[in-house]
Protein backbone atom coordinates (compact mmCIF):
# COMPACT_ATOMS: atom_id res chain seq x y z
CA UNK A 1 0.00 0.00 0.00
CA UNK A 2 1.12 3.09 -1.06
CA UNK A 3 2.25 5.87 2.04
CA UNK A 4 0.79 8.97 0.57
CA UNK A 5 -0.34 9.80 -3.08
CA UNK A 6 0.74 12.93 -4.27
CA UNK A 7 -1.32 15.64 -3.21
CA UNK A 8 -2.36 14.17 -0.04
CA UNK A 9 0.68 14.58 1.85
CA UNK A 10 0.81 15.93 5.23
CA UNK A 11 2.37 19.03 4.03
CA UNK A 12 -0.12 19.68 0.97
CA UNK A 13 -3.07 19.14 3.45
CA UNK A 14 -1.79 21.99 5.88
CA UNK A 15 -1.17 24.52 2.33
CA UNK A 16 -4.72 23.35 1.79
CA UNK A 17 -6.18 24.24 4.63
CA UNK A 18 -4.05 27.79 4.88
CA UNK A 19 -5.58 28.20 1.20
CA UNK A 20 -9.32 27.72 2.69
CA UNK A 21 -8.80 31.19 3.85
CA UNK A 22 -9.44 33.28 1.10
CA UNK A 23 -12.10 35.63 -0.25
CA UNK A 24 -12.68 37.79 2.62
CA UNK A 25 -12.97 34.40 4.84
CA UNK A 26 -11.03 35.66 7.95
CA UNK A 27 -12.84 32.69 10.50
CA UNK A 28 -13.68 29.30 9.48
CA UNK A 29 -15.45 26.52 11.03
CA UNK A 30 -13.90 23.31 10.67
CA UNK A 31 -16.64 22.20 8.81
CA UNK A 32 -16.15 24.78 6.41
CA UNK A 33 -12.67 24.21 5.69
CA UNK A 34 -13.70 20.17 4.91
CA UNK A 35 -15.93 21.70 2.80
CA UNK A 36 -13.30 24.50 1.39
CA UNK A 37 -10.43 21.94 0.75
CA UNK A 38 -12.60 18.58 0.18
CA UNK A 39 -10.01 16.82 2.53
CA UNK A 40 -11.29 14.05 4.11
CA UNK A 41 -13.24 15.02 7.13
CA UNK A 42 -11.73 13.00 10.41
CA UNK A 43 -8.42 13.84 9.45
CA UNK A 44 -8.52 17.63 8.70
CA UNK A 45 -10.56 17.77 12.14
CA UNK A 46 -7.50 16.17 13.56
CA UNK A 47 -5.03 18.46 11.52
CA UNK A 48 -7.28 21.85 12.54
CA UNK A 49 -6.03 21.08 16.27
CA UNK A 50 -2.49 20.24 15.53
CA UNK A 51 -2.34 23.43 13.79
CA UNK A 52 -4.01 25.15 16.26
CA UNK A 53 -1.20 23.51 18.93
CA UNK A 54 1.76 25.21 16.79
CA UNK A 55 -0.18 28.45 16.59
CA UNK A 56 -0.79 28.35 12.46
CA UNK A 57 -4.42 28.34 13.35
CA UNK A 58 -5.79 30.28 16.70
CA UNK A 59 -9.24 29.60 17.34
CA UNK A 60 -11.62 32.58 16.96
CA UNK A 61 -14.99 33.31 17.80
CA UNK A 62 -17.17 30.81 15.75
CA UNK A 63 -13.96 28.81 14.97
CA UNK A 64 -10.44 29.33 14.13
CA UNK A 65 -8.39 32.12 11.63
CA UNK A 66 -4.75 32.08 10.36
CA UNK A 67 -2.59 32.20 13.66
CA UNK A 68 -0.99 34.95 14.66
CA UNK A 69 2.54 32.81 15.17
CA UNK A 70 2.60 31.35 11.09
CA UNK A 71 2.53 35.15 10.78
CA UNK A 72 5.29 35.69 13.02
CA UNK A 73 7.32 32.83 11.44
CA UNK A 74 6.44 34.05 7.81
CA UNK A 75 7.66 37.40 8.54
CA UNK A 76 10.86 37.12 10.51
CA UNK A 77 13.28 37.77 8.77
CA UNK A 78 11.36 37.38 5.62
CA UNK A 79 13.12 39.02 2.25
CA UNK A 80 9.56 39.89 1.38
CA UNK A 81 8.47 42.28 4.31
CA UNK A 82 12.51 43.57 4.62
CA UNK A 83 11.79 44.95 0.88
CA UNK A 84 8.23 46.23 2.19
CA UNK A 85 10.16 47.59 5.30
CA UNK A 86 12.48 49.05 3.11
CA UNK A 87 9.79 50.86 0.35
CA UNK A 88 7.33 51.74 3.00
CA UNK A 89 8.84 55.48 3.94
CA UNK A 90 8.82 56.30 -0.42
CA UNK A 91 5.47 55.16 -0.64
CA UNK A 92 4.34 56.54 1.91
CA UNK A 93 5.90 60.69 0.15
CA UNK A 94 4.53 58.99 -2.86
CA UNK A 95 0.94 58.21 -1.04
CA UNK A 96 1.49 62.04 -0.11
CA UNK A 97 1.93 63.34 -3.04
CA UNK A 98 -0.66 61.41 -5.56
CA UNK A 99 -3.48 60.91 -2.71
CA UNK A 100 -4.57 57.58 -4.42
CA UNK A 101 -3.58 53.79 -3.74
CA UNK A 102 0.39 53.29 -3.63
CA UNK A 103 1.49 49.74 -4.36
CA UNK A 104 4.23 47.59 -3.89
CA UNK A 105 4.15 44.37 -5.88
CA UNK A 106 6.48 40.79 -6.25
CA UNK A 107 6.00 38.07 -8.96
CA UNK A 108 4.94 34.89 -7.88
CA UNK A 109 4.98 32.78 -10.80
CA UNK A 110 3.07 34.37 -13.66
CA UNK A 111 0.87 36.13 -10.83
CA UNK A 112 1.59 39.67 -9.76
CA UNK A 113 1.08 39.59 -5.25
CA UNK A 114 0.44 42.43 -3.67
CA UNK A 115 2.55 43.00 -0.41
CA UNK A 116 1.90 46.30 0.20
CA UNK A 117 -0.51 49.10 -0.36
CA UNK A 118 -1.30 52.51 0.91
CA UNK A 119 -4.71 54.06 0.02
CA UNK A 120 -6.67 56.93 0.39
CA UNK A 121 -10.30 56.94 1.40
CA UNK A 122 -11.35 58.88 -1.88
CA UNK A 123 -9.23 56.96 -4.55
CA UNK A 124 -9.98 55.58 -7.44
CA UNK A 125 -12.06 51.58 -7.51
CA UNK A 126 -9.27 48.89 -7.03
CA UNK A 127 -9.49 45.13 -7.30
CA UNK A 128 -6.44 44.19 -5.18
CA UNK A 129 -5.68 43.93 -1.69
CA UNK A 130 -2.60 43.12 0.66
CA UNK A 131 -1.37 39.58 -0.17
CA UNK A 132 -3.97 38.69 -2.90
CA UNK A 133 -2.53 38.45 -5.92
CA UNK A 134 -3.67 38.61 -9.77
CA UNK A 135 -2.20 37.07 -12.66
CA UNK A 136 0.54 39.47 -14.01
CA UNK A 137 -1.14 40.30 -17.49
CA UNK A 138 -3.77 42.46 -16.06
CA UNK A 139 -2.25 44.66 -13.87
CA UNK A 140 0.74 47.45 -14.43
CA UNK A 141 3.11 45.72 -11.79
CA UNK A 142 2.83 42.35 -13.38
CA UNK A 143 3.54 44.11 -17.35
CA UNK A 144 6.35 45.89 -16.19
CA UNK A 145 8.17 42.99 -14.48
CA UNK A 146 7.53 41.07 -17.75
CA UNK A 147 8.66 43.27 -19.21
CA UNK A 148 12.04 43.46 -17.32
CA UNK A 149 11.72 39.53 -17.27
CA UNK A 150 13.39 37.09 -19.11
CA UNK A 151 11.92 35.90 -22.41
CA UNK A 152 10.94 32.01 -20.47
CA UNK A 153 8.56 34.41 -17.75
CA UNK A 154 6.70 36.46 -20.26
CA UNK A 155 6.03 33.56 -22.61
CA UNK A 156 4.46 31.76 -19.44
CA UNK A 157 2.41 34.94 -19.00
CA UNK A 158 1.03 34.96 -22.06
CA UNK A 159 0.24 31.47 -22.38
CA UNK A 160 -2.55 32.16 -19.41
CA UNK A 161 -6.20 33.62 -20.37
CA UNK A 162 -5.88 37.20 -21.19
CA UNK A 163 -9.26 38.36 -20.37
CA UNK A 164 -11.08 41.28 -21.90
CA UNK A 165 -12.43 43.72 -19.01
CA UNK A 166 -13.04 46.56 -21.48
CA UNK A 167 -12.69 47.98 -24.98
CA UNK A 168 -9.08 49.19 -24.63
CA UNK A 169 -7.64 46.30 -22.98
CA UNK A 170 -5.18 44.28 -25.77
CA UNK A 171 -6.66 40.94 -26.50
CA UNK A 172 -4.00 39.16 -28.39
CA UNK A 173 -0.08 38.21 -27.48
CA UNK A 174 1.24 39.64 -30.21
CA UNK A 175 -0.03 43.11 -28.74
CA UNK A 176 1.64 42.36 -25.67
CA UNK A 177 4.77 41.46 -26.90
CA UNK A 178 4.36 44.62 -28.72
CA UNK A 179 3.63 46.05 -24.91
CA UNK A 180 6.85 44.92 -23.40
CA UNK A 181 8.77 46.22 -25.84
CA UNK A 182 7.45 49.61 -25.23
CA UNK A 183 7.77 49.43 -21.52
CA UNK A 184 11.54 48.02 -22.05
CA UNK A 185 11.90 51.19 -24.41
CA UNK A 186 9.83 53.92 -21.40
CA UNK A 187 10.86 52.39 -18.70
CA UNK A 188 7.68 52.24 -17.29
CA UNK A 189 4.38 50.37 -17.82
CA UNK A 190 1.06 52.44 -18.26
CA UNK A 191 -2.33 50.75 -18.97
CA UNK A 192 -5.14 53.38 -19.25
CA UNK A 193 -8.69 51.66 -18.99
CA UNK A 194 -7.65 48.35 -19.28
CA UNK A 195 -9.61 46.84 -16.01
CA UNK A 196 -11.45 49.62 -15.65
CA UNK A 197 -12.13 52.41 -18.11
CA UNK A 198 -12.07 55.26 -15.18
CA UNK A 199 -8.82 53.68 -14.11
CA UNK A 200 -5.14 53.91 -15.31
CA UNK A 201 -2.38 52.06 -13.77
CA UNK A 202 1.21 53.11 -13.58
CA UNK A 203 4.16 50.75 -12.28
CA UNK A 204 7.34 51.30 -12.34
CA UNK A 205 10.33 48.78 -11.91
CA UNK A 206 11.75 48.25 -8.62
CA UNK A 207 15.87 46.98 -8.82
CA UNK A 208 18.08 45.40 -6.13
CA UNK A 209 21.91 46.11 -5.52
CA UNK A 210 22.60 43.80 -8.81
CA UNK A 211 20.09 46.12 -10.99
CA UNK A 212 17.62 42.93 -11.38
CA UNK A 213 13.99 44.18 -11.33
CA UNK A 214 12.78 42.40 -8.16
CA UNK A 215 9.49 44.54 -7.57
CA UNK A 216 7.22 47.16 -8.67
CA UNK A 217 6.12 50.15 -7.25
CA UNK A 218 2.69 51.31 -9.01
CA UNK A 219 -0.17 53.71 -8.41
CA UNK A 220 -4.07 53.54 -9.69
CA UNK A 221 -5.14 56.80 -11.23
CA UNK A 222 -8.20 58.38 -12.54
CA UNK A 223 -8.02 57.95 -16.39
CA UNK A 224 -8.22 61.44 -17.14
CA UNK A 225 -5.35 61.85 -19.64
CA UNK A 226 -3.47 64.52 -17.75
CA UNK A 227 -3.14 62.98 -14.03
CA UNK A 228 -1.20 60.04 -14.97
CA UNK A 229 0.96 62.16 -17.32
CA UNK A 230 1.59 64.44 -14.30
CA UNK A 231 2.16 61.51 -11.58
CA UNK A 232 4.45 59.47 -14.04
CA UNK A 233 7.82 61.42 -12.32
CA UNK A 234 6.64 61.40 -8.77
CA UNK A 235 6.29 57.85 -9.34
CA UNK A 236 9.36 57.28 -11.00
CA UNK A 237 11.80 58.88 -8.43
CA UNK A 238 9.67 56.76 -5.35
CA UNK A 239 10.84 53.44 -7.33
CA UNK A 240 14.06 55.08 -8.32
CA UNK A 241 14.24 55.90 -4.25
CA UNK A 242 13.41 52.39 -3.41
CA UNK A 243 15.62 50.67 -5.60
CA UNK A 244 18.71 52.78 -4.45
CA UNK A 245 17.83 52.51 -1.01
CA UNK A 246 18.14 48.40 -1.82
CA UNK A 247 21.57 49.22 -2.99
CA UNK A 248 21.25 50.12 -6.63
CA UNK A 249 22.59 52.58 -8.66
CA UNK A 250 22.04 53.93 -12.47
CA UNK A 251 26.21 54.46 -12.69
CA UNK A 252 26.84 50.80 -11.90
CA UNK A 253 24.67 49.88 -14.94
CA UNK B 1 7.04 1.23 16.33
CA UNK B 2 5.96 4.21 17.22
CA UNK B 3 5.41 6.36 13.84
CA UNK B 4 6.23 9.48 15.75
CA UNK B 5 7.22 10.64 19.48
CA UNK B 6 5.81 14.12 20.21
CA UNK B 7 7.71 16.51 18.81
CA UNK B 8 9.04 14.39 15.91
CA UNK B 9 5.80 14.96 14.25
CA UNK B 10 5.89 16.26 10.34
CA UNK B 11 3.99 19.34 11.94
CA UNK B 12 6.80 20.54 14.81
CA UNK B 13 9.84 19.39 12.62
CA UNK B 14 7.96 21.91 9.90
CA UNK B 15 7.54 24.61 12.43
CA UNK B 16 11.68 24.05 13.93
CA UNK B 17 13.02 24.49 10.13
CA UNK B 18 10.80 27.72 9.99
CA UNK B 19 11.89 28.72 13.29
CA UNK B 20 15.76 28.58 12.26
CA UNK B 21 15.71 31.72 10.07
CA UNK B 22 16.23 34.08 12.97
CA UNK B 23 18.83 36.18 14.38
CA UNK B 24 19.24 38.46 11.33
CA UNK B 25 19.93 35.06 9.24
CA UNK B 26 17.04 35.33 6.09
CA UNK B 27 18.96 32.92 4.06
CA UNK B 28 20.06 29.48 5.11
CA UNK B 29 21.92 26.65 4.02
CA UNK B 30 20.43 23.23 4.50
CA UNK B 31 23.20 21.81 6.48
CA UNK B 32 22.74 25.62 8.76
CA UNK B 33 18.95 24.28 9.17
CA UNK B 34 20.11 20.70 10.45
CA UNK B 35 22.44 22.41 12.64
CA UNK B 36 20.32 25.02 14.49
CA UNK B 37 17.08 22.59 14.37
CA UNK B 38 18.98 19.58 15.26
CA UNK B 39 16.33 17.43 13.01
CA UNK B 40 18.26 14.53 11.39
CA UNK B 41 19.39 15.14 7.87
CA UNK B 42 18.63 12.86 5.64
CA UNK B 43 14.97 13.89 6.16
CA UNK B 44 15.51 17.52 6.72
CA UNK B 45 17.19 17.92 3.54
CA UNK B 46 13.91 15.97 2.16
CA UNK B 47 11.75 18.67 3.98
CA UNK B 48 13.46 21.27 2.40
CA UNK B 49 12.84 20.16 -0.90
CA UNK B 50 9.51 19.56 0.31
CA UNK B 51 8.91 23.20 2.05
CA UNK B 52 10.34 24.73 -1.75
CA UNK B 53 7.45 22.73 -3.81
CA UNK B 54 5.14 24.62 -1.92
CA UNK B 55 6.31 28.08 -1.79
CA UNK B 56 6.76 27.87 2.27
CA UNK B 57 10.85 28.35 1.80
CA UNK B 58 12.27 29.95 -1.91
CA UNK B 59 15.69 29.09 -3.43
CA UNK B 60 17.97 31.67 -2.37
CA UNK B 61 21.80 32.80 -3.17
CA UNK B 62 23.39 30.65 -1.15
CA UNK B 63 21.02 28.95 0.79
CA UNK B 64 16.84 29.01 1.25
CA UNK B 65 14.83 31.94 3.07
CA UNK B 66 11.12 31.70 3.68
CA UNK B 67 8.73 31.99 0.74
CA UNK B 68 6.61 34.65 -0.51
CA UNK B 69 4.13 31.93 -0.72
CA UNK B 70 4.28 31.30 3.03
CA UNK B 71 3.87 35.12 3.56
CA UNK B 72 0.59 35.23 1.60
CA UNK B 73 -1.13 32.54 3.32
CA UNK B 74 0.08 34.03 6.65
CA UNK B 75 -0.96 37.70 5.51
CA UNK B 76 -4.24 36.56 3.40
CA UNK B 77 -7.32 37.24 5.51
CA UNK B 78 -5.14 37.27 8.43
CA UNK B 79 -6.53 39.09 11.47
CA UNK B 80 -2.86 40.36 12.47
CA UNK B 81 -2.43 42.03 8.98
CA UNK B 82 -5.94 43.69 9.04
CA UNK B 83 -5.52 45.11 12.49
CA UNK B 84 -2.27 46.39 11.04
CA UNK B 85 -4.00 47.94 8.16
CA UNK B 86 -6.59 49.87 10.17
CA UNK B 87 -3.63 51.11 12.66
CA UNK B 88 -1.36 52.17 9.72
CA UNK B 89 -2.71 55.78 8.73
CA UNK B 90 -2.96 56.50 12.55
CA UNK B 91 0.40 55.05 13.25
CA UNK B 92 1.76 57.43 10.55
CA UNK B 93 -0.09 60.26 11.83
CA UNK B 94 1.82 59.34 15.39
CA UNK B 95 4.97 59.51 13.56
CA UNK B 96 4.77 62.54 12.07
CA UNK B 97 4.01 64.40 15.20
CA UNK B 98 6.83 62.64 17.48
CA UNK B 99 9.34 61.42 14.88
CA UNK B 100 10.24 58.57 17.18
CA UNK B 101 9.46 54.43 16.66
CA UNK B 102 5.87 54.24 16.71
CA UNK B 103 5.16 50.44 17.37
CA UNK B 104 1.95 47.68 17.26
CA UNK B 105 1.99 45.38 19.77
CA UNK B 106 -0.26 42.62 20.39
CA UNK B 107 0.06 39.56 23.08
CA UNK B 108 1.37 35.61 22.09
CA UNK B 109 0.77 33.80 25.38
CA UNK B 110 3.32 35.77 27.68
CA UNK B 111 5.42 37.62 25.19
CA UNK B 112 4.24 40.55 22.98
CA UNK B 113 5.22 40.76 19.77
CA UNK B 114 5.83 43.30 17.40
CA UNK B 115 3.36 43.79 14.11
CA UNK B 116 4.31 46.76 12.94
CA UNK B 117 6.95 49.84 13.45
CA UNK B 118 7.74 52.92 12.29
CA UNK B 119 10.91 54.88 13.05
CA UNK B 120 12.89 57.51 12.32
CA UNK B 121 16.36 58.34 11.31
CA UNK B 122 17.41 59.64 14.60
CA UNK B 123 15.17 58.33 16.99
CA UNK B 124 16.36 56.74 20.62
CA UNK B 125 17.34 53.13 20.43
CA UNK B 126 15.24 50.38 20.04
CA UNK B 127 15.56 46.28 20.64
CA UNK B 128 12.65 44.93 19.00
CA UNK B 129 11.72 44.63 15.39
CA UNK B 130 9.02 43.71 13.41
CA UNK B 131 8.06 40.52 14.14
CA UNK B 132 10.22 39.92 16.69
CA UNK B 133 9.20 39.20 19.87
CA UNK B 134 9.75 40.42 24.04
CA UNK B 135 8.93 39.44 27.43
CA UNK B 136 5.63 40.77 27.98
CA UNK B 137 7.27 42.36 31.59
CA UNK B 138 9.78 44.21 29.67
CA UNK B 139 8.55 46.63 27.57
CA UNK B 140 5.60 49.08 27.75
CA UNK B 141 3.22 47.52 25.39
CA UNK B 142 3.36 43.99 27.04
CA UNK B 143 2.53 46.17 30.65
CA UNK B 144 -0.39 47.96 29.38
CA UNK B 145 -1.93 44.43 27.89
CA UNK B 146 -0.87 43.01 31.03
CA UNK B 147 -2.69 45.35 33.21
CA UNK B 148 -5.81 45.62 31.28
CA UNK B 149 -5.66 41.60 31.17
CA UNK B 150 -7.06 39.23 33.64
CA UNK B 151 -5.25 38.04 36.73
CA UNK B 152 -4.03 34.79 34.88
CA UNK B 153 -2.57 36.49 32.09
CA UNK B 154 -0.79 38.88 34.90
CA UNK B 155 0.45 35.84 37.00
CA UNK B 156 1.84 33.82 34.04
CA UNK B 157 3.72 37.22 33.23
CA UNK B 158 5.29 37.48 36.40
CA UNK B 159 6.12 33.55 36.55
CA UNK B 160 8.47 34.07 34.11
CA UNK B 161 12.00 35.73 34.85
CA UNK B 162 12.20 39.57 35.61
CA UNK B 163 15.65 40.94 33.88
CA UNK B 164 17.27 43.62 35.42
CA UNK B 165 18.11 46.25 32.96
CA UNK B 166 19.08 49.13 34.69
CA UNK B 167 18.52 50.50 38.00
CA UNK B 168 15.04 51.83 37.50
CA UNK B 169 13.75 48.36 36.32
CA UNK B 170 10.93 46.63 39.03
CA UNK B 171 12.40 43.47 40.46
CA UNK B 172 9.81 42.07 42.69
CA UNK B 173 6.13 40.67 41.01
CA UNK B 174 5.01 43.00 44.27
CA UNK B 175 6.00 45.77 42.17
CA UNK B 176 4.78 44.90 38.89
CA UNK B 177 0.99 44.31 40.86
CA UNK B 178 1.36 47.90 42.14
CA UNK B 179 2.19 49.07 38.39
CA UNK B 180 -0.67 47.36 36.98
CA UNK B 181 -2.97 49.13 39.21
CA UNK B 182 -1.36 52.14 38.77
CA UNK B 183 -1.57 51.43 34.65
CA UNK B 184 -5.26 50.79 34.89
CA UNK B 185 -6.03 53.78 37.04
CA UNK B 186 -4.18 56.37 34.40
CA UNK B 187 -4.93 54.40 31.41
CA UNK B 188 -1.88 53.70 29.96
CA UNK B 189 1.71 52.69 30.88
CA UNK B 190 5.24 54.57 30.90
CA UNK B 191 8.95 53.09 31.59
CA UNK B 192 10.88 55.59 32.06
CA UNK B 193 14.44 54.01 31.50
CA UNK B 194 13.71 50.61 32.52
CA UNK B 195 15.69 48.61 29.64
CA UNK B 196 17.89 51.85 28.44
CA UNK B 197 18.32 54.48 31.23
CA UNK B 198 18.11 56.67 28.06
CA UNK B 199 14.42 55.83 26.94
CA UNK B 200 11.30 55.80 27.47
CA UNK B 201 8.44 54.18 26.41
CA UNK B 202 4.66 54.45 26.72
CA UNK B 203 1.87 52.29 25.80
CA UNK B 204 -1.65 52.60 25.22
CA UNK B 205 -4.48 50.27 24.62
CA UNK B 206 -6.07 49.63 21.67
CA UNK B 207 -9.71 48.21 22.24
CA UNK B 208 -11.98 45.72 19.60
CA UNK B 209 -16.06 46.90 18.99
CA UNK B 210 -16.34 44.56 22.13
CA UNK B 211 -13.68 47.34 24.52
CA UNK B 212 -11.40 44.84 24.93
CA UNK B 213 -7.84 45.39 24.72
CA UNK B 214 -6.58 42.96 21.87
CA UNK B 215 -3.65 45.70 20.95
CA UNK B 216 -1.08 48.11 22.40
CA UNK B 217 0.43 51.33 20.39
CA UNK B 218 3.46 51.97 22.10
CA UNK B 219 6.29 54.76 21.70
CA UNK B 220 9.60 55.08 22.38
CA UNK B 221 11.09 58.31 23.51
CA UNK B 222 13.99 60.25 25.16
CA UNK B 223 13.89 59.51 29.22
CA UNK B 224 14.45 63.29 29.65
CA UNK B 225 11.15 63.79 31.37
CA UNK B 226 9.27 66.33 29.26
CA UNK B 227 9.33 64.63 25.80
CA UNK B 228 7.39 61.88 27.27
CA UNK B 229 5.14 63.75 29.39
CA UNK B 230 4.20 65.97 26.17
CA UNK B 231 4.13 62.94 23.70
CA UNK B 232 1.14 61.45 26.15
CA UNK B 233 -2.12 63.12 24.61
CA UNK B 234 -0.82 62.19 20.99
CA UNK B 235 -0.17 58.59 21.75
CA UNK B 236 -3.50 58.28 23.89
CA UNK B 237 -5.25 60.18 20.77
CA UNK B 238 -4.19 58.07 17.99
CA UNK B 239 -4.61 54.73 19.92
CA UNK B 240 -8.23 55.87 20.32
CA UNK B 241 -8.10 56.74 16.44
CA UNK B 242 -7.34 53.00 16.28
CA UNK B 243 -9.89 51.16 18.47
CA UNK B 244 -12.82 53.10 16.87
CA UNK B 245 -11.97 52.59 13.27
CA UNK B 246 -11.80 49.16 15.10
CA UNK B 247 -15.39 49.62 16.04
CA UNK B 248 -14.80 50.79 19.78
CA UNK B 249 -16.98 53.83 21.44
CA UNK B 250 -16.37 54.89 24.71
CA UNK B 251 -20.03 55.58 24.97
CA UNK B 252 -20.77 51.80 24.65
CA UNK B 253 -18.43 51.31 27.97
Amino acid sequence: MKRTTPGETGLSRIVKVLEAFDKGKSTLTPAEIVRRTGLPAASTYRLVNELIDVGFLDKSDGGVQTGVRLWELASRESKTLSLRNTALPFMEDLQDAIRQHTQLSVMDGTDILYIERLSAPDAVVNITRIAGRLPAVVASPGLVMAAFGNRELQEAILAAELPQYTRFTPSTTADFRRIFAEIRRQGYARMDGWIDEGVSGIAMPVRDAEGDVIAALSVLLPNDGKTPRMALPAVQIAAAGISRALGWSPSHH
